[in-house]
């Protein structure tokens, strides 16, 4: 029996192979951790952990049973239309991951509320910005309420926010003001003035954020995307801030990364980028799952953070 | 009987008065308040509401029994030594100053630990930095647990840091570990690497931040200064930021404000400045709490958020 890490473009694969080795052992088995493409015998490879992995490879192994993600997003496998139905997907879920992405979150939503980089340009020429003006009243919405939307939209709530959360099917969040589904989609953007994206990406939710979204949006709504840089349409966003409906973004994810040295973002007053830091999966904090996940499969015991393939998350 | 405001720097003050009577009218107490230095009869006045008033400026109220800050802070009223011993000394409690504040720290102190600085430089070359650099390890240490402080200790504990804080008495914050006194100050600053100042300005904590303090610092600790300009030895700060004792600082007070053009802080690339914009108090919050305080007066019952003159806040 073996397993296969599939992730050409991470530099830690060695240190995944070691401590994954480490983690099965602790566990009782004795099962060798192969790297993509060097794989000594395709039949006795059970799982495949993937990150970004060329859609042909997983079909190399004829008993794959279990395709895990190397991080919290699934949309690498899932964009596979063809992927056969007895696969079992599964993802990581990382308490860190979820930390920092909501301390990203706060940073981003806190600089816009408290003008930070506005004193950041004051102070290079010198001069002393004080204002009695009050602060605009933030109203955050989170669009996608599973691990990580929750943890934003809690933490925000404590900061005193007043927050609204969307996602597909319903979800009842102590204090947060919650709408479901597509008839609740204008009551919802109704109610904010600071737009999150932490959607999953699905085939439903792949250009989410189009100009006819953006028309549905309080005017002067701000975004903020962390999620998939294809949940945004992204020559959309500029029409929009152009024409105002939307007062600015600051965005962490693109649809093509890195950002193109010549596309608009770059130099758009009004967008503020990060090159995909939002958040990272921590490696200590995923190993663990994926073997507990093996050794699962191995005894036909349920697996951890499966993925619900109708859905797409 | 009558009330006086004296805040020569405030623009707002036609507001407080329209208020203020508003206010202890609905209390029953027709009351008239006065702008200094137009004041109709000196004899009547029995409470004065400053804000950096001039220092004799009290002294021709021969009546006067409370002066009450118009916010927070009490450093400019205490800071005349004279200052008769019958008088009562109150101040402001807002809650909306807090979460201000706390909204102010946790942006410097989130900006920091995801470097949100160094990605808004970088894309003005159109810099992709995308990087896989775990994050440094926060460790928040908190000058001072009042009101503020604690606020902001229990929030950042919240979002999954280790806090630590400081006080002259000591203080029990679930889930915080504290320090007080003098023998502690030392093993406080080694639980720290990112120092937070909310002291009160009394005649203990002026001039606090000096050399001789930052030697004790853990080498590389980042310093956020909302408190009062005179807790910081400016000068101490560069040589402390030029001998790398401390990695940076983020500044909303100085001991001159507005800033002096010339002044070394504006090109020093190791310190960000805001204008003492962190949190205002909210004249709405602020306004029943002084005609409720004029009431107590009255009818000689405890006064709230009185100060220990003692203590100095």
């Amino acid at each position: 029996m073996s397993l296969v890490i599939i992730a050409p473009s991470k530099n830690n694969k060695a240190y995944w192979q070691k401590r994954l080795e480490e983690e099965l052992k602790a566990r009782g088995e004795d099962v060798k951790v192969e790297i993509w493409p060097e794989v000594e015998n395709a039949d006795k490879v059970l799982m495949a952990v993937t990150w970004k992995h060329p859609q042909e490879s997983l079909y190399a192994y004829p008993h794959l049973k279990v395709v895990s993600s190397m991080g919290a997003g699934v949309d690498h496998i899932l964009k596979d239309e063809h992927l056969p139905l007895h696969w079992h997907i599964v993802r990581i879920v990382d308490e860190q991951l979820t930390r920092g992405m909501s301390n990203y979150l706060l940073a981003a939503v806190l600089n816009y509320h408290k003008q930070m980089y506005h004193y950041y340009e004051l102070q290079k020429t010198h001069s002393w910005g004080y204002s009695e003006t009050p602060e605009v009243e933030l109203q955050p919405g989170i669009l996608g309420l599973g691990e990580l939307g929750t943890d934003i939209a809690l933490k925000l709530k404590g900061l005193g926010f007043k927050v609204s959360g969307y996602s597909r099917t319903p979800k009842d969040i102590m204090g947060i003001s919650t709408y479901a589904g597509e008839d609740e989609l204008e009551t919802f953007l109704q109610q904010t003035n600071m737009l999150i994206c932490l959607l999953p990406l699905t085939k439903n939710t792949r250009d989410y954020l189009n100009i006819e979204f953006f028309r549905k949006c309080k005017k002067g709504t701000y975004l903020i995307n962390v999620a998939r840089g294809s949940h945004l349409v992204e020559e959309d966003l500029i029409t929009a801030l152009d024409q105002g409906l939307l007062s600015g973004a600051t965005l962490d994810v693109f649809r093509q990364e890195p950002l193109p040295k010549e596309h608009p973002f770059w130099d758009h007053p009004k967008v503020f980028i990060t090159p995909h830091i939002a958040s990272v999966t921590n490696p200590d904090a995923a190993i663990p799952q994926v073997a507990e996940n093996y050794v699962r499969m191995l005894h036909n015991k349920p697996l951890l953070n499966k993925i619900d393939r109708t859905a797409g998350y």
